[in-house]
């Protein structure tokens, strides 16, 4: 509801083609359902261009099917994060044709679509524990209509590894690293490219890690330039921010 | 250096037109200068897009002026951050022509030029106490050939103050948050747009803020996806990721 | 025990109707009851005005049992808070008609009875998973006798669901904000109501949440003035604090 | 602006008493000032019952002298707190009128009136050390138009100078106490009285005190329930929370 | 070892009755036993004053029956600490005699004696949930042969429960105070008597309690002097301690 | 005022010999004094068997010279603690006899008697840098009327330094040890006697010493079992320690 | 690949000995291999003189074994640790002859070779409980072909059991200290040797130890000098240290 | 002091050669100085290899005076670390031949002789702020008579300028690498070379670097094996264990 859109609507009520009455629920009813225990933000896809995503940690298995059943009912396909796997079987009964992805503790009510929006997205691991939140990412990012790239276990322990993978990386239009232990992928990264990157870190890693903090403020404190960071573990925040820039690059305008 | 050049070189040696000795060294010479305590890299524009910047922080002035000395010769303007007043009054008195902007604590060798690249980028802050890291934000987008907008003081405790301010968020590609405090204002900002937002926390606020802590920690926890955060006070950081993604929008296909 | 009951419990003995023998007792036996592993203190509600919440954490199922039954001896009602679903098990044996709920992990040995005191409290919640900690606010306000009201799932990610309850927030004689994550609903609430703000940081959140660290610091940094912080998950203390202010607002002077 | 007053705006709009443009106008220009740096929120004493006042910590002498202009222009009495002495002195050559209490940190541009609300508050001190703290308190209180009693060094380590004071506890609505150290304070005064109690950590101690961390934990997890607690030397916050319980418990139904 | 009876050594070596041999055996031979994974401390009694506690935590119970066999062979009693009751079930196994305090998690070989040393030690708690701690610190005071009071439940929330309990604390020669929450009762304890203070921080409590961590700093940082702390739960730490100052007390000169 | 004394009290009230008023005024009146800003408990002394130190840490230097005027005209002298040189400045010119010991921070309004209470403390430092704590420590043990021993410089590097020093440590009643970087020296003394031991943290080291945690927490864990900690750098808090440990072994009984 | 091979190489290509083809694929195709999950660094064998070692933790049993077999098929023997039980029971399954230690969660395929470098590495541990870090380090040493002492259960509360030992730890060349608690043996022993020690912090302790934290920076303060320190509970980094160190010495120059 | 001489030093009693006395002397009388405030150490070049070097922070200009006369009698050259510049002045005006290093913080009795011991030892920097840490790990490292080369400035966000330098790795047998920020240099290094890596993470950086805390955390947890870490800042300490180990790989067996 910007300035033009109200002016509009007031010029409706001055010249009598919309009533005061009407106009004030127009300003009062936004776009979004409420279940009491939730409140459904449907209008979310046209303010921020991205559909509302379940986040299930704490959630009770009830209240996440009661919110599939009313976003499936208006949305082509739902994804729901952070889904254990028990409260994903639980859940499976009411919706048998969904998929659960175990390692990425994933839902989604329909099988993914092939890529709308050009341009591609490429998810980069440090190690092979750093799996379960690149595909977090990996499935945010297709379902969010993007086309995605993988390169797995190219850290900094070996780094010919990741050199020789030059071309993989050029062709993205940004870049997510996830990476544990000391995280430090994402400046190496950083210094080798031009595209924005987004830093991942993950809680792989024991005694001074101190679950993903090391990896956290290593990232932070990447001493290459244009580095993004997002909560530890959160590749799902990764993809959104990455869709989010790929969407702006390739919006027809 | 990437594989079709590298092939390139191979078959100029195998036919003769470059000797070994000559491919050995343009393998081995990668254009930096070594200035022994510090090795200015002059690659970096052509590899990520931007060009040096001189990190002043824990380095002694004499340095400082050499590296300008070697990097002005070679660009057209340098930028310094993290300068402290002292040793910038040390500095100015051999580059006499250049800016030193102290709330921002930054330098410039030239004026800045107009902005060269499409696309606008949006530096807002929570409170007036932001200002400084706004402003170094704000010097280094421009420096680095971007069109920048400004909003100060629209925390959310006043969120009227920035509802009403939708329209300068809808004309921008990317939109940095800088807060202190508890650090609200990206959340809100990330709820309310479908451009990236980068946010920056500042080490505004006393007591349990513990010098930025606090806002960095909301910042990286924000409930709005598609949030990147970038480290305490860092303006500069967030600015050079913003220009990498209005880069990548505004490149020539 | 104040100077004045101290005063006319000396003058009764020095006119001779009280024996030193029974004053020394007065004034030693102060009102509780010893059960040798804990003292139930049937003074506090004298004192604060509230009777004693069993806190369970840490205590075995036994002494529970026991402290109940002599709280339930002398009380209408009592409440058990941080109860275990295994421990509440074993008490619903015992006390066959009181009620858990698991959620909240809270007992009752009697039904709640209508409220008693006049003024509302209003219990929001940023998220659908702060509700087991807005419930245990609730039933505590409850207990206390207060009529409550609730608004769940209004964070600032949508931050229109929040401004349309503008009503619900008015009439409420204290709020009380339940929000984890970056917990910016408090700043947001306090910066749009006169009424006091309680906000309770709740755990919920991965990563560099640290266990509610993030929602603890977000919120003692709170842009909006007037908000008093209680501790991690704590909506007891919450609800505590929220009875003291309406039960001071709404006594007979 | 609730539905009411958007409602009688419409059909002044409808009854063509206001333009669409003028509506418009009201809609939008919600009664702030801008003075680039700053936004001024007049709008606030009406929303939230409290005039804004000044937080001075980082904001730069002129901009702090700027925005008192501006807001002394249209309030009676204006106050800025965290206002360091070097900056007080700049600022007092510009209002030679105004007051400076250094220990506070505090500057008022006139003199403070009597109190004009009923009911008191205590301010309470564990030490001495604490006194600058419950100073910024009490000036905030009075300012705000309470009338505020104070009872300084009544720390546990010598508890009976605690309990002889049970009669001024008794006459306050609500109990700011201030400690550093152990912060126990809080505790033993939470469990003694009725009325809300505001617990004010302040960073007094040394070592593993860790600049008020130590009073911050101990007193969000005090044994005594009920206690609200505020910022570490939030002396400011105390006193805004206690006013906006005192004017909800003495404001005319 | 002390110089003069290295001094006597040397002289019997002198005059001929001792061998060398003989006495660099004596001197090498330091009485402990080599179990390979343990090496037994026969002589810390002699050196110290008390005999070698086996804390479990982290040893498999196959070591720990070792260990038993070994000590039990040489003194009269032996007090196994930090057993959990799964490997308490093995070793009951083993040592049918033996008695398992699951509360305290602490096994003895053979039944507590009658207390050999005089003077006594007040262990107090704040509140029920401390109790497993005061109850190791019970166990091993009356291991090393110490009378032991107790007085439980009388955290500051409520501190007539503690003032009249004046008596109990005067017949003490130390006190230990057992709390954990914001662990206040140690500064008040502290500040009413003249007996040295041991203060056991407890892991009780939730949210920013942080494992007791608040309990701890709270007691480090105590406004009431002369107060010695130990670690966390740490119930035979301050029972040593205890022990080692009351052994003092009343040694023969 | 133990049970004895108050029915004592309440006996003369009932004969007569004391009117209720006079009883009330003793009940009331407890021995302190308040200056408005400092409440001074000339009481302790008999309570805690410790007379007031002033620990002037945040008080301003008028403050300090109003409570040693006070205090100096009851006592036979006063110990200052943690008085900076600027504030020793302003007050020695109020009290030119007093003396102040820089290192230590530490002022003396008279010289120290010789000892007086039979029985010796010995003071321990790791290194050099440990010695103004350690002198804090020594000041007020021997304030209070304790044989001091001191013992610097034997730390674990070199620890041959310690182990011929063993004659020293076994005529000590109480040892306090103080100890920056690793604090080890505190669990090899633990393990090398039979006395109580108190550790000191300092804040000497730098880096991962985190201004004292490190030397902290290796103290809280020490392997040997019966060592006391006190605060960072808290020398004044250890000496108290010994203080009522040395009394309690030497109070005739 | 160093400057020498390069040169060669290109000098062949100048020769016509290798295509350009050939060359390009041999400066492209390192030696790995790729899983696409995983890719496993044949190479660092020659780079780093170490074979990869799997580290398990987050790795799922299937990955663990594909990967155990390419590795299996090129060299003699494969070490994998942080192998949970469940996880090394599934493997066992595969690899019938491999075994599995336990205590130290590592698995080897085939059975430990004799020593093949000569030089002694002395594992030590100041308690039984650091055990399972210690037999890592032993298991990771012995893998790498050194031989390997150890001496456990020396630690610093009974110093005479670490003294007598002198001989032993002269006849190595580097000592490997394990250590929970306060970790005060590194210093210790870094204070009576000359030859290089190696700290490895366990998590064994509780309360204020978090984690090994507090070993951990006591070991990173030791104030002796020469002591480097590894991640808690990290034998293996120990063992990789010293073997990098003995490999050092021991090669033929 | 080992068996062998030991049970040499009894035999010369037995046989008269050494009266009593005189070993007792001997067997007491280890060879350190000692100052009162200090005990000199000389015994620790015999027992560790290395000389006393005076770490100068915390301790008084007088002092280090005292120390250096003592030292400088009896050794060629003293290395002083961590001098301040102020106290540095005054020790200078005492050995006017002295020399100070401001970087670096140390001061050297005599001028630097040529290095004695073969073998290399390279200090690499990440950037140029890290250069006074690197300075002191230099300066240490010569004064233990090595030979030392350099590489400063080859961070990894520019990582050819690192490849470029494997030869002058491959030189050395230790490499300290120095780095701040993110640390990742030492990883990446660990990754490409067969030599014992220690890593000094310095206090270079600024918002969640936490003084050097992010550095420190990001080496403990190297991805790559074998890496050794030192306290932050600490270019002493990394220098004294590199020295330990050249000391090792070059005394003749």
């Amino acid at each position: 509801m910007n300035e033009e859109s109200l002016k509009a609507l007031l010029q409706s009520v001055q010249q009598g083609s919309c009533t005061p009455e009407k106009a004030l629920r127009q300003l009062k009813d936004l776009p979004y359902e409420n279940l009491e225990f939730a409140r459904l933000d449907h209008h979310r896809a046209l303010r921020t261009g991205q559909g509302e995503v379940i986040f299930c940690q704490g959630k009770q298995p009830e209240h996440i099917i009661k919110i599939l059943k009313h976003l499936g009912s208006k949305e082509n396909n739902v994804l729901a994060t952070r889904l254990e796997p028990q409260a994903a079987a639980i859940i499976l009964d009411h919706f048998p044709k969904a998929h659960y992805d175990q390692p990425a503790r994933c839902l989604l009510l329909h099988p993914l679509d092939e890529p709308t929006i050009p341009g591609k997205i490429l998810v980069m691991t440090a190690g092979t524990a750093d799996l379960p939140v690149a595909q977090e990412a990996w499935l945010t990012a297709r379902y969010m209509g993007h086309d995605v790239d993988t390169l797995f276990d190219v850290g900094v322990a070996g780094i010919h590894r990741l050199l020789e993978q030059r071309e993989l990386m050029d062709q993205a239009e940004v870049i997510i690293v996830v990476a544990g232990m000391e995280g430090a992928l994402a400046s190496v990264v950083g210094g080798l490219v031009e595209q924005p990157v987004i830093a991942v870190p993950t809680s792989v890693g024991y005694g001074a890690h101190f679950q993903g903090l090391a990896a956290l403020l290593s990232m932070l404190n990447s001493c290459a330039s244009g580095v993004g960071v997002v909560n530890i573990d959160n590749g799902f925040g990764a993809a959104s921010l990455a869709s989010a820039i790929v969407r702006r690059i390739h919006r027809e305008n």
